[in-house]
């Protein structure tokens, strides 16, 4: 294998000027660690008049990412363009169709039209490799598919979004409601040009539901996480947690259950003690679990030019060494569709209230629990200056249906102001 | 690639037991994943007799590891005997001549000969695999070697002795003695049959040696790893320590510097707020630092049957796709002879002394250490029942050569009682 490995970049914003980068930087290094020399045939981008600060002109330049996809002179089709559909979704179906091998960084395009490329690149021989869609420069697509490749994986769990981390931990160390963080964030540019993206767990459900088919080989289904954002989450919620020892963290979590596949992104408690409750800003975590292996914990950055580019050129660097494994770990037509699983496994849940204060409140608002299954872990009230009592409440294990039971018949005791908060605590 | 992958298992120890374990358990899972069914030929061990718990009937046994080694059903050759030399290496040394893998859990025989095993090896066309050599589970060594393969290192960083974690932080939250804790660790087992193997940091140096290898291309060279075990710890530091926002650690550093490359295994101070001062019990932690990736944390159980089998099998696993890199990331030719660096990179340091408690005792030590121009960044003198005034200071960044000299000058004060305790402080 001493042909040189010839990429064609299809995107130039970030993700791409720092893989050109690392390949002028580091030529030398590639080509000693792969035995080959690593190359850029054409690159590919909207605009071609644009200064992004790194010499091209050794490279061709294609206006239709298409027909990168479909060069001759192209063996790796490098997709960091983004978007679910349009030009992402075309040139990376040409580039397969061609044969050719794909690293992408995009992870609404797989997260919804993965197993179709999967059934489509094993037809004609090419590869997908897409590190760079999950958790930036953390190499856990690379530890769940081929380091934990002999474990039956329990559980997937992570904070998966650093800029909802970022806004979560800025509204507790600052003392910041929700909406002034995400100002801030927004005006500094941390937020995806659509936020909701972001803070509506959507690009953390992406990357969530691609590590679920690797870990449980289904096929990726995007649409049955269930997604909460943290648009919701009260700086009173975050100092309540605190005080009970947890932090609140938009935390995703896949598992196979008996009554099917979960995959949930919602924002969680979590013992501040634990590695997820201790990550702070804009970092990303991710927690494998598997029957052998135990629990798997990966930190880094998550998002930014070195980090992605770092983890494009891992899977650049697989592909010249010849590496080649199915795209979720074993042959798409092995992958079975998953059942969706409609309710959460059990779990504690905090309960955050407003109790009128007279005697006999608090007896009715646990009997309501009582009468649905729920026993009480701890219970906290706190001072107030009114009639109306903040009460906390963390209870032991109950399903989502005893919860919302249990909530529906407080309304009923007089004794509840408005809708109380329910979050649920995850074990981690 | 539809022929099974054939097994041979060397040793039949918690490691051994784990792999046979595994592959009785996820047969199906395994050959799903890697397009190939994982068969075990033979097994050897030094008993037959003993009752492992296991239903080792339907592999033939071998008394020779050597034999078993060479044996015409075997593809891979599984090494889980451990020893530095030995029927370990004769029989991976047999292995490689006849042109069989390798996939070795052994670290101290990797990190004293695994460069010529790496010659070896490429001689032959075999590949060897160790990644439950490192850090028990962690799929640390296919992070380094593939995941970050576009990055050019800058650092590793970890606690690989889960035994010397568990005891810093049971002497912290028991308030023990190392002697104390040392003999209860023993006594239960959580120690090598020679411990000083575990507390004297040599099996967390081979660690570090075999992890500087990838990361810096050098030829593995576990004698020049500067070595200082955990003995010498004493439950006032570790107090101490976590009155200035530190914790003490068994920390392994290597890095490349301009005076050639540096390997340290040694008690360190992290701060206590970082991921790696945070690490309690006898889970492992590896930092990764790169020029593109940035800092990467791994953290998760370092020994024991489901961890180590589960890195063992992610080695076979990769063997069965037909993954095949060389045995320290590249070449076994193209790697350096490192030159190694006789003194750390500049540092702060933490240290404790006793001063005699009259005018001017504390005036002198601060001079001394202005002569050797080291500044203090803080210091903390405690109160005191008798004439010896305990003083903390921590220092601004110094090289232990000044320090040494600061610390002779002193023991011509005439106000320090005895030695002071000067502790490396890791930025992390």
């Amino acid at each position: 294998m001493t042909q040189p490995l010839r990429l064609g970049i299809a995107g130039l914003g970030t993700v791409g000027v720092g893989v050109v980068r690392m390949i002028q930087k580091h030529g030398d290094l590639l080509q000693t660690r792969s035995g080959r020399a690593i190359t850029i045939s054409a690159v590919s981008a909207r605009s071609r008049d644009k200064d992004r600060g790194v010499d091209l002109s050794g490279y061709i330049w294609e206006d239709d990412p298409v027909a990168l996809a479909r060069r001759d002179d192209v063996d790796v089709f490098v997709e960091v363009m983004g978007g679910e559909n349009g030009p992402a979704k075309e040139s990376t179906e040409a580039a397969i169709a061609a044969g050719k091998d794909v690293v992408s960084a995009n992870k609404a395009l797989l997260a919804v039209h993965g197993h179709a490329l999967a059934l489509a690149a094993e037809a004609s021989g090419s590869v997908i490799r897409f590190e760079a869609a999950v958790a930036g420069g953390i190499p856990v697509v690379k530890a769940l598919t081929e380091g934990l490749a002999g474990n039956d994986i329990t559980r997937i769990m992570g904070v998966m979004n650093g800029s909802c981390n970022y806004i979560l931990t800025r509204m507790e160390n600052a003392g910041l409601s929700y909406q002034e963080v995400f100002d801030e964030a927004n005006a500094l540019g941390y937020l995806e040009a659509d936020p909701e993206l972001d803070v509506g767990g959507i690009d953390a459900g992406h990357k969530l539901a691609l590590l679920a088919s690797i870990a449980f080989g289904t096929q990726v289904d995007f649409g049955a996480v269930q997604l909460e954002g943290i648009g919701a989450v009260s700086i009173d919620d975050i100092h309540h947690a605190a005080d009970m020892g947890f932090k609140i963290k938009l935390l995703g979590v896949a598992q196979m259950t008996g009554r099917g596949l979960e995959q949930r992104m919602s924002p969680c408690l979590v013992p501040d003690t634990s590695p997820l409750g201790q990550l702070q800003g804009g970092t990303n975590m991710i927690v494998l679990e598997g029957d052998y292996v135990g629990q798997i914990v990966l930190r880094g950055a998550g998002a930014g030019e070195g980090p992605t580019a770092s983890a494009v050129m891992g899977d650049v660097m697989d592909i010249a060494r010849g590496i080649r494994i199915s795209t979720f770990g074993q042959p798409a037509n092995t992958l079975r569709r998953a059942r969706a699983a409609q309710a959460a496994v059990p779990a504690p849940y905090y309960l955050r209230m407003k109790l009128l204060d007279k005697p006999g409140a608090l007896a009715k608002v646990a009997r309501a629990l009582g009468d649905a299954g729920i026993s009480i872990d701890r219970m906290r009230q706190y001072d107030h200056a009114d009639t109306a009592a903040p009460v906390l409440i963390v209870t032991h294990k109950t399903t989502r249906t005893a919860l919302d039971e249990a909530l529906a018949a407080f309304q009923e005791t007089g004794v509840v102001y408005g809708d109380p908060v329910a979050i649920r605590i995850e074990a981690v």
